[in-house]
């Protein structure tokens, strides 16, 4: 069954206090190869049949007004994955 | 500047709940192509100078003790991506 993965992050004026903390743990558990880090979110959306333009206008669509929030956030990728 | 991308999402025995709430909002919205969504992380390491084997190797651990919880979570991707 065809996925639609949907990649999501803050946008870089965006203060990502999760991020902070995780790039802040690193060090302490001995990972030093990393200046920064961001945590945005990772969406699935689970297709019944073909992936159409339609359905890939949808997810775009629906990438934008449901999964993420435009003041804070990008949709920094739209894509299909087929298992 | 490299960074290394790591997705994270939920074990497919795993309730998602907001992937639950998410695909019951989305044809309230309109958009009635998807049949399941489910919802996890995006990380973006930023890596200062070059992405080595020892610095991937150094993501990949991080990815399975800090960014995810093995026993609910899947490291379903560890990817660099050069800007």
């Amino acid at each position: 069954m065809p996925r639609i993965v949907v990649d999501v992050m803050p946008k870089p004026e965006i203060l990502d206090p999760q991020g902070k903390a995780i790039v802040g743990a690193l060090p302490r558990l001995g990972f030093d190869a990393f200046s920064g880090v961001r945590q945005g979110k990772r969406f699935e959306l689970a297709v019944d049949g073909e992936v159409t333009e339609a359905v890939l206008a949808q997810a775009r669509e629906a990438a934008e007004t449901l999964l993420s929030n435009p003041v804070i956030e990008d949709v920094v990728n739209v894509q299909v994955v087929e298992d």
